[in-house]
């Protein structure tokens, strides 16, 4: 159980991951949003999501203090619920993205399971940079 | 000033609104989703929007209790800024809604601006059917 200091302190550095995400994107040329308070709803919304010409990018984002971040099922079946609404994107990726300390890691996933993150492993999709 | 019982009432009544208006939108072919905490965000993002083929319909909800609704134009520049993002949508269409009681009226707007929708003023748009 976490107490409502600690619950607190996640929600900002969540909130400070994904503000940085958007920014990143912005200057990658893609439009980009982060969705308010997208977790506890059962809407199919992701945290972030960003457009450019035909490429619509939809991101789950955590920022774990250890070295390893989870992804449950159900938060990453809203990024292709999402995506699904896009017919007209040509290319749809989910992204389950980590913010570790220092690092960001990016993985593209190709359907709805459980994911681990780890701090080390390397990026599978360019949106890194 | 209200008291919290009060802006918990009209949090209430606008969330149910949103959720109604999700359904109907369905019900219509659309692909439809409510944002959660919208309105107290920077980004921009509608109250619920809905997308079928190449149309892309942005909706800012009220569901006042008198014969009025009020829209402020920093709540509707949000819909036309997220109409933006889709460069794909060959039909954008933003939307300000009032759920009055027994009566929705919805008004196709085409700039951002204050707008107030009477109970008794006609829809201008088929979204209402």
């Amino acid at each position: 159980m976490l107490t409502g200091k600690e619950s607190r302190r996640i929600r900002r550095k969540g909130y400070c991951a994904e503000r940085q995400l958007v920014k990143k994107l912005r200057r990658c040329g893609f439009e980009s949003v982060r969705v308010p308070v997208s977790a506890p709803s059962s809407e199919p919304l992701p945290d972030v999501f960003a457009i450019k010409d035909e490429t619509l990018l939809a991101f789950e984002v955590k920022a774990p203090n250890s070295e390893k971040a989870y992804f449950r099922r159900k938060q990453v079946e809203k990024l292709f619920e999402f995506l699904d609404m896009f017919d007209l994107c040509k290319r749809k990726l989910a992204i389950i993205a980590g913010k570790f300390p220092y690092k960001w890691v990016f993985k593209r996933i190709e359907k709805p399971d459980d994911y681990v993150l780890q701090k080390e492993e390397r990026s599978n999709t360019s949106s890194s940079d």
